[in-house]
């Protein structure tokens, strides 16, 4: 029993849960895999309950997943150390704006041979004047490797069990193996990639790009205009991947995390659809978010600011006319009509990486 | 006057009438240009009156483009010698299957230094029981230079004068400048290749995987799935080029005509529709095509069944499980459901091409 791979999974919002949903059930497939499956639920009253106990009772996470039901050998637990320190895998799953106090809690109550996985598409600002990797992050602070999990994962769908395909980037074959028997399932279709940083920044950078769809559907520019900037836009992350990642693999971008994550949220994500409520309401995002997100963080235009931080400091926002005319439009300095400028100035050239692995 | 370019539009169905928007603006805009732009017409009888004669008073084309005017000096030709003889620059804008018949009228009636332009998205089936492409065709009963315009340009926003991106394939470099200044526009943005097998290839293949977009619509499998297939699409698309049209370029995929004109496709285009519907009413596309489309032939299930004939004279259908398996869908070989099994069953590494030019 002791010898068993023990899972935890940290957070437990709609993705934990539906992620939760495949661990759990692949935890009691696998002889290797301890049954038990711990979720660190960050405690909060839902209909005068304890939200741990009304998961562990009813195996529904009522507040953020309602609807489905978790296998019952997850097990909700509102201590993050007291769900973490015997796991050997530990599944992050929360927004980046608490990874480090996580990592903070858990430093030094953990397995030293624990490993982790990211499931978190957003970046961190870094103190250089870039940004951070949540993966980096939790690598540097807990001293584990950490690998990463992407894809065209929209998780009302993968709670309801509909096909997809998914993409985990891990630097280690060994482990990727025992990654991949956790998350895979008859309709979540893993393929795992040794090349971990462009898996990680191409599900954090369609975000921006999301909001460059959203703009041209709040303007009715049409499909044509919105399949060049979806296209422009893929262009930009292969040459952030090119520019700060060398030794990257084009390969990636192929994978569900790159190009298929990218077509999903230009169509359905959230940050097409308050993008386009952008534009046709002359709204600032903050009241947006407030709106109709309940007053979550959007990460596109949180993520445009980051990368924008980034490429000033960096002197190259020139390189990148779509994300620095998103950024711009996103805090109002320029007008959403003007993403056009940023397409129709583009290099005619299509962009030739020379720091990534060719295909 | 006679050292000026002659242009002359072989073709004006909805397609055709809308490039003539542009081609007869831009006519009138270069000196080395003749402002007379001849447009084929195939006659007609429409409310009583010759289509030509309407279209040469009302400067609209009523049947085919109705609400869009086309500039004066567009003329349109009910006899295609006449239209074509003295051009300098043909653009063909036909449906694939009188190609053939319009070369033969053509034979030995235009100038011998004349070029060719194709804006046909389809392919014909070759003797050799592989496909042929239309500008193979046009190059090789002409003897003339064939080059193509594709791109993710769904008609109606063209016409309208929406912004899009469109990629011309040319190999020379000479012409590939006369045709950029003939067809870029401000809302137009043209890119030239010199690929342009590929460029060909993409505009003809996107149909195939969009016809999977809709079957995944029709079965309400979700956006993860859908983008799945696109995914895995564009991946059988860069093998069927690698594989048949050796020397190609990987760049190509990035343009307009490749990633692009495959996603505009995959989410409005009509063979996602008629699929969507093919699924929901359970009616072959034959009898979808009279109901929904008036008995054009859906290039979707037609192009799939062109591939299909060459995959399986080649011997190579194990190597395109995706197209394979739509078009076993669409002749009623296969369940719609069973398209999920082609992406269950695809490699789980990327494909590597080993005979385009990379990135």
């Amino acid at each position: 029993m002791a010898d068993k791979i023990q899972i935890c999974i940290i957070g437990s919002g709609s993705w934990g849960s539906a992620i939760a949903m495949i661990v759990g059930a692949n935890a009691t497939k696998f002889d290797e895999i301890d049954d038990r499956v711990t979720m660190f639920v960050f405690e909060e009253i839902v209909n005068g309950k304890r939200l741990t106990d009304l998961i562990n009772s009813t195996h529904e996470n009522v507040k953020y997943l309602p609807g489905h039901q978790l296998p019952s050998n997850v097990v909700a637990i509102p201590d993050i150390v007291d769900a973490a320190s015997t796991a050997d895998i530990l599944v992050f799953v929360v927004p980046s704006l608490y990874i480090k106090n996580f990592c903070a809690s858990l430093l030094g109550k953990i397995k030293p041979t624990a490993v982790a996985i990211s499931l978190i598409k957003e970046f961190d600002k870094a103190e250089d004047g870039g940004i951070d990797l949540i993966s980096h992050i939790i690598t540097r602070h807990l001293k584990i490797p950490c690998s990463v999990l992407m894809g065209a994962n929209m998780v009302d769908e993968v709670a309801e069990g509909k096909f997809c395909e998914t993409t985990i980037g891990c630097r280690d074959i060994k482990y990727g193996k025992v990654l991949k028997n956790i998350f895979q399932a008859e309709n979540f279709r893993v393929s795992v990639v040794d090349d971990v940083d462009a898996t990680e920044v191409c599900g954090a950078l369609k975000h921006i790009v999301s909001c460059g769809a959203g703009f041209m559907d709040g303007m009715n520019y049409g499909d044509n205009s919105k399949a060049a900037v979806i296209r422009v836009g893929l262009m930009e992350m292969i040459r952030f991947v090119d520019t700060f990642y060398p030794g990257s693999k084009l390969g990636t971008f192929f994978e569900s995390c790159g190009v298929a994550d990218l077509i999903t949220n230009c169509f359905v994500g959230k940050n097409r659809r308050l993008s386009e409520a952008f534009v046709r309401t002359g709204k600032p995002f903050s009241e947006l978010e407030q709106e109709m997100l309940g007053g979550v963080t959007l990460p596109g235009p949180f993520t445009a600011g980051e990368v924008n931080h980034m490429l000033r400091n960096k002197n190259v926002e020139d390189k990148f006319p779509l994300f620095t005319a998103i950024h711009k439009i996103c805090i109002g300095e320029l007008k959403p009509s003007e993403l056009l400028e940023s397409l129709r100035s583009h290099s005619d050239d299509i962009y030739h990486p020379s720091q990534l692995i060719p295909l």
